[in-house]
């Protein structure tokens, strides 16, 4: 039985958000309606209009015998800006402060709503790249890349300090972790990761680029790519951070223990992303 | 500008599923879409049709003063059955096989296509119960606990075995874990979970009841409630599984490290889980 255009359009807006970068053929939701190409080609011009309109990301028809439709999830600029505001406002706390200069985060990295707008945000900058995996570091990096792997809809692998038994062979690296011990090991298991990936590293905290250098070199061991690194809070007074050239989304300027006292400010996010295609009027 | 029905019904699709467990009020809607009350219970009318159609979720709405629309996410019955289906054919795989007849299954829990089905499923599990956070074991527990926040929305809570400089005051207990060193610790830092909280507790792979009862025993030491816990794989051969009243999606009938083989069946998920809401012909 033919569908309606009120049932398939709320229809596809689930089926669409569910598979971002997934190629649908038109076809495929004119058997899924019983529907007239025509009329799924007039659903999609409303999809379109409302995703960008709202932030969501943006529906493109590709043309042609392989063509179909796209959605590339991604928020505009003045969404990513409110987004940045309301989390430096929330991690702007005193009682963050945690012995060491560390910040606790572990409630914003388990907050489900914080999640979905970090994760937007991530995949915004990362729009359209050619990425094969995410890697982050366990164990507070994992939520933030799995968020980002939704939107990307690309896997994500862990990389660990410690050794665990249930992951068969590995490769490792030392590093420099900054913290009293100084050099550590971080290591990745060798069948998540296949060789030759283009991959982009995701964490919560860096002070120091110590974990940074240390995953570049990790990545290089699986002979693969790293296109960039993104962390949610990156500690400001360090210089040897932007040789990384990581992007944070936001930055630690001050931070005292003794006076429980910090400041925050937003990081280099909105100066390195380009939101024009998720401009509703551009 | 009033909106037209099928751009609310886009719009409405997406902000509903981006807010499982939120009451949303007619008013709000009526006021973003410049509409009357009336067609925005008609537009409800429709979308709750497709949802429980594609297994999507319930939508009700609530009358009174502090009523509104309210999503609840949970698949049917039907939909439940072809994910496990799927879910056991990509496990029962001898390549999976580990030494210590652990299971390979970080390419399961890093897949973002796969974490939505298994969170819809455990969602669907602990639909409508009051449940204030979700606990999960680093470090493999953390994605399926994600997924299944995203759901629920709630936060969740991740309990360590080793201590964290910067994680702030802990509560510790020991638990048996099974493996060679037996006797191990987990903690959990004090601020992430308030006292009297009603917990469910969600990991990747359960061998024996240690990590359950250490989890049970932890919860206790947080004045706290454990109202269930779902495992993803379940190894059968174990009685005192059956004690914790631990639910599985999948269960381990049997694993062979030197023959290299392996059986698995569905776990006690579908036995356990009330559909009724979430199906279409109730």
């Amino acid at each position: 039985m033919k569908t309606r255009r009120s049932e398939r359009l709320v229809d596809m807006t689930n089926y669409l958000e569910n598979r971002p970068y997934q190629l649908v053929p038109l076809t495929f939701f004119a058997r899924r309606y019983q529907s007239a190409k025509s009329s799924i080609s007039e659903d999609i011009t409303i999809i379109k209009h409302v995703f960008l309109k709202q932030g969501i990301g943006l529906i493109e028809t590709i043309p042609g015998a392989g063509g179909g439709v796209l959605f590339t999830p991604g928020i505009n600029r003045q969404m990513a800006t409110e987004f940045l505001q309301q989390l430096q406002q929330k991690l702007t706390d005193p009682q963050r402060i945690l012995p060491g200069g560390y910040l606790y985060l572990s409630d914003v990295i388990g907050d489900p709503q914080i999640l979905r707008q970090i994760g937007q945000l991530i995949a915004t900058q990362y729009a359209k790249q050619p990425i094969d995996a995410i890697m982050t570091m366990a164990t507070k990096g994992i939520p933030i890349a799995q968020s980002v792997a939704y939107y990307l809809n690309v896997p994500y692998v862990i990389v660990r300090r410690e050794s665990k038994v249930t992951e068969g062979p590995t490769l490792s690296v030392n590093y420099d972790s900054g913290s009293i011990s100084r050099v550590e090991k971080m290591e990745l298991s060798k069948r998540s990761l296949p060789l030759h990936s283009r991959v982009i590293a995701i964490d919560d905290f860096m002070k120091g680029g110590g974990t940074v250098s240390g995953l570049r070199n990790l990545v290089h061991e699986f002979e693969s790519e790293l296109l960039g690194v993104t962390v949610l809070v990156e500690s400001g007074k360090l210089v040897s951070a932007k040789k990384d050239q990581t992007v944070s989304l936001l930055q630690l300027d001050s931070l005292d223990v003794e006076t429980k006292s910090l400041t925050m400010s937003t990081g280099s996010y909105l100066d390195q992303v380009d939101f024009t295609p998720f401009e509703l009027n551009r």
